[in-house]
């Protein structure tokens, strides 16, 4: 196969960037001077694309535009909102581009975040892991016997993929019933699919609503007053995905009001929240700072998930992740 | 079958007292004055006891001791310290007397308790929990590198019962590699199982160590400063036995010196500890105080269990939980 030039715009550290460029060779290896940090920060345009055919990073859409022999794009995230848009959708189509994204190492470690909320939730950690009481005390008694098993309770998961796939599996040793709302049922899910019409019964059933919805115009504020009014009065919130799907306004007051019991939040819109925001003192509120994603040799597991695909690519086979 | 006189020594609210009530009739069941309220408390001399052929509670040696008429003891916790002694198996084997507990209530709620530390162990939630901070800034970075995932790591669980049996149940979508300690193997259990000599071994190799060991004369101090060296630097210890089985002195110093990576305890001696003690601000030390056995339903579950091990005794079957 001819040598294909590769361009990342990644930060890596000294391991993951070696590994990158022994797993890349012999093909031509350019890394950009001036990285992306993140999806959530635009890159800038950068003139070594005018000669690239694949890019593993966080193009912004202008550096692809000009790029005439660019046939992949690579994503190291799983988000993809800068290129879930119709403009987008149009300018691969007309370019015959292939857009990847990292689905497949993050969908692990946001599904265990999702089991470490429920499960931390359930056992009421937060309280407890400041609580020092004397066995058989009222305050011993009402942690008891608030502490939930997660056994036979409902759960609804909003998107589903990579994330929802897994942490059906992670729960499957609780029995509990599980359903997953998804724009359009595709008959590969593991659990049963619920529709936009189905939803707000759905809702109305289930203990827990697991958020993993991308940011994209159908989802921007999913979650609003009318759907939050619609969940059963004790409902646990958990939200993985991004902040923009939930009317934070409405889910602080559905909070203070007690109609749901607690939000667990790794996304919020802005990150952070602005110190005084009412959401970091909403009752049964618990953030975290956008961290599901997560785990210890995530640049390594980036690389080793991007260069398996460049081997289906230099062998011709379909893409894991393919997203466009 | 004749009737029997059943005594029940627990204060039992309105729900469970009436589900009992209903349960043993046509039996006659008399509740005691003065109820204890733990395994943990000593109850009082029972005079009622010289008639009743079962008791549903937490009597002390000395009621059993003195009621003739006494067939089977069902406790109302998992843990039996007061029992597990010599000369009570010397009098319950002179009296032909079964005693049996509530290890099948306990062990749900202990093993997803166990399951939630390991999981916010895991994701870092109690320092996550309190960081607002910027995607890409050096903290954010640090909790998304110091995050790990569950898979591959190795876990010991010191005790082998109900707890260890589901808690191996629950930890399986994650890919672990899961031995248990017993102090004699049986054949049942789902996991390899460590005898002594092999401990220190599995200790070095294990990246949790779970102990859920009850307290009898064996496992006083077993987690001594010894096995706390022998384990693999970084190791996190759990625990939701009894607090006597650990060396806290020597637990405080593994701790601070880096040596342990966390400890999660739900068990400890005494219970809850005096203010200033070392172990409250002991590194990456987080207590929960003796909850991991509750959950919403904890007395209607006692009952029912007690209840069809009643089913079983007036059919003349073998009891479930027996452990003399």
């Amino acid at each position: 196969m001819k040598s294909l030039k590769v361009f990342s715009d990644t930060a890596f550290g000294k391991a993951a960037l070696t590994l990158l460029q022994a797993g890349v060779a012999p093909h031509e290896l350019i890394m950009a001077d001036a990285p992306a940090t993140s999806a959530l920060k635009r890159a800038g345009a950068e003139p070594l694309l005018l000669d690239v055919e694949i890019i593993f990073g966080q193009p912004d859409i202008e550096s692809i535009r000009v790029s005439p022999r660019l046939r992949w794009v690579h994503l190291t995230s799983a988000g993809y909102t800068r290129y879930d848009t119709a403009e987008f959708r149009a300018l691969a189509a007309e370019r015959g581009l292939v857009v990847t994204n990292s689905t497949g190492v993050y969908a692990e470690p946001c599904a265990q975040h999702i089991a470490a909320f429920m499960l931390a939730n359930a056992r009421i950690l937060p309280l407890a892991l400041r609580t020092q009481c004397d066995v058989g005390t009222p305050q011993w008694l009402k942690l008891r016997r608030e502490s939930k098993l997660l056994q036979k309770q409902t759960v609804i998961i909003l998107g589903y993929g990579g994330i929802a796939m897994r942490l059906v599996e992670m729960l499957k040793p609780f029995d509990m019933h599980i359903t997953a709302y998804r724009r359009k049922a595709r008959g590969n899910e593991n659990v049963p699919v619920v529709t936009l019409s189905e939803l707000p019964q759905a809702l109305g059933q289930a203990d827990h609503v697991v958020n993993v919805l991308p940011a994209n115009q159908e989802s921007e504020q999913f979650i609003n007053a009318e759907r939050l009014a619609q969940m059963k009065p004790g409902a646990v919130l958990y939200n993985v995905g991004r902040g923009t799907t939930v009317d934070q306004e409405a889910l602080v007051a559905a909070l203070n009001s007690g109609h749901l019991g607690a939000a667990w939040l790794d996304v919020t819109e802005p990150e952070p929240l602005p110190a005084g925001h009412p959401l970091l003192s909403a009752s049964n509120c618990f953030i975290t700072p956008h961290i599901a994603g997560g785990h210890h040799n995530e640049p390594e597991m980036l690389v080793r998930h991007f260069l398996a695909n460049l081997r289906r690519y230099e062998a011709g086979e379909e893409l894991v992740d393919r997203i466009l």
